[in-house]
């Protein structure tokens, strides 16, 4: 029989990325494939979940969340590598749709698990940057790292697009010690303009117009004074603009790095070699459409299965599935459907595991069969 | 290319079997299969239709609805085999639910149909009966065909349950002349008792409790009548509760005699002879679950395609998919549903022929492609 790489994304809202995974390499095992597991990581949320699954060591770790109140986060330890899910302390999911607000909410929780990881002896952090609640260019972040960092009056203005437009100067530490900091993350837009930080992610943060505008001087603000005294130019690189400003932040001040985070999972996960006698590719999403061209996992997974596997077969599975054609050309061959009936997205995703599984298992008996 | 064939039921409100079996089979093609169409029909809805598809020529005559109003209702000519399909004359769908009732639905205009083609030259008819709103008994049917049926006092007594509650006298007259005639109907209800046509079909066809137990009197008197004048003993023969005793009527006054419709039909298009050679059959439904089990036109496709090509795969693709262990064990390999997201019902319905078109061509393009 056929081997079968599996590796699902999450179904937002639904299965994790470890539970998709999971069920559907039972579903082809069940059929009588060998199956080679990878679980998807894009930096974003789920992050440490999978680095967990890898077999990593979980701490966790007392932090804030964007509005500073207590929390804890964890950091999954792979040897001495630290894995850091920016989501977990400084998400977007950690607080209400009325308590957003990127003027207040800040990096300050993640700055201090990156602490915590440096001070315990990481010889590499990877900080997965998706699914944040904060606009605030990483000041916060490099506050907790001791950074100084002040208006004019020499008050600290570290907070949120509040500290930002008041920003005067900042003066570095350096916490990073040994330490490699890598920025996971799949996000390509700079700092400003019409594709930067403010306007793309602003809104969705519960920035109101006028707020955007105020962020975005600021940041402008940030990248004025990082020129001067770094020397790098944050306004327009590519993924400068990742979580609020913390990919910037992350390469200027902290002699960072960004990676395309699902291709450094796949690394880690020695994606490569596992690939290799595979013919068909089993991946897939919550919902697939032109979006999921852009960089998202499952795509990210196809073309590189792809370039192992010329001659492979890749299947998508989802629970809706648009823009068939578009994304069949980034490299997905076939889609298969979760949904055994009509039902509304509500019912679909309370039922999304079984679904999934029924699904799997029908595609797996199909392959299993095919003449 | 594998050779495919194609044999799709009607998607009940949505997709008739033709244009389902069109646009499947256009689906395989367009990936390069060659590929068999065979048009399901069972003796319900839609039997003329795919009558007239495979060749035949559509006669409009002039005849009655069951509550005998006047209307038009085709004869489809195959040769000088006549199809008669008892719904576009006798049919539920013909009257609407708040005029339902049995007592008063008659099968006159299905005898006149029957009538017109005797006496046109018919050497065979095929009388389809799903989708009637009668249970009279056929006495509608064989007064039409000049049959005397009257009440004690002499009047005539062939109007719906009414008539059949009054009946007293069957005289007949010798309407087929050189005539077989054939019933097409996957029903196997005898004419009495639980699973006869009154309890059966009786409430779905508007009778209330009170009218079920006078239909069942009634049936049971012709029952009566019609052993001891034809020596035809049809109170639990298998099939004679079709379409409210039309199936036991034909029998034993007409001479005709029962065949499964699928069956039937898969015959007149020579299905057999066009499945040689076929790796794959594809089949399906609107809805598919354990009612499918029941001598339902997916099930009878699969498995005599099944005898022909013993190694052959049998997809199913549906808008809903139920009971699929059950659907399975009777012969459906694999199913496809044809939903791409969450969505109701009625929608579901409104796009049904791009939903299958499309869920065709992704199930002939995985099939197509290696492994």
């Amino acid at each position: 029989m056929a081997k079968v790489l599996v590796s699902m994304n999450a179904f937002k809202g639904s299965i994790s990325t470890k539970a998709a995974t999971d069920a559907v390499a039972l579903a082809f095992e069940g059929a009588g494939f060998q199956v080679e597991k990878v679980y998807l990581a894009d930096g974003g949320d789920g992050t440490t979940d999978v680095a967990a699954a890898l077999g990593g060591r979980v701490e966790f770790v007392s932090t804030f969340d964007p509005l500073m109140h207590p929390i804890e986060a964890p950091v999954v330890w792979l040897g001495q590598t630290a894995v850091i899910e920016m989501a977990r302390a400084s998400g977007w999911a950690l607080i209400t749709a009325e308590e957003r607000n990127p003027m207040l909410t800040t990096t300050w929780g993640t700055g201090l698990l990156v602490k915590h990881a440096v001070e315990h002896g990481a010889d590499r952090i990877i900080l997965g940057v998706g699914g944040s609640a904060t606009v605030d260019g990483g000041l916060g972040m490099l506050a907790a790292l001791g950074f100084s960092i002040t208006d004019e009056a020499g008050n600290a203005s570290w907070r949120g697009g509040e500290g930002l437009s008041r920003l005067a100067r900042v003066v570095a530490s350096s916490p990073m010690k040994q330490t490699r900091l890598v920025v996971a993350s799949d996000v390509t837009n700079p700092l400003l303009g019409l594709t930067g930080a403010a306007p793309v992610f602003g809104p969705q943060k519960g920035a109101t117009p006028d707020m955007v505008t105020l962020l975005e001087k600021g940041l402008e603000r940030l990248a004025d004074i990082t020129l001067q005294m770094r020397g790098v130019r944050l306004h327009d690189m590519p993924g400068a603009g990742a979580a609020g400003g913390v990919g910037g932040a992350a390469v200027a001040w902290l002699g960072g790095h960004l990676e395309p985070g699902a291709e450094l999972f796949m690394d880690l996960e020695n994606f490569d070699a596992r690939a290799v006698g595979c013919t068909v590719l089993v991946t897939g999403e919550g919902s697939i459409d032109a979006q999921t061209v852009y960089g998202k996992a499952p795509v990210r997974v196809a073309q590189r299965f792809r370039k192992v596997s010329p001659e492979g077969l890749t299947v998508a599975i989802a629970g809706a599935v648009r823009d068939r054609a578009q994304v069949r050309e980034a490299g997905i061959d076939v889609f298969v459907t979760t949904l055994d009936r009509p039902m509304s997205e509500r019912e679909a995703m309370e039922n999304g595991l079984a679904l999934l599984t029924q699904a799997a298992a029908e595609l797996a008996h199909l392959l299993s069969l095919k003449p």
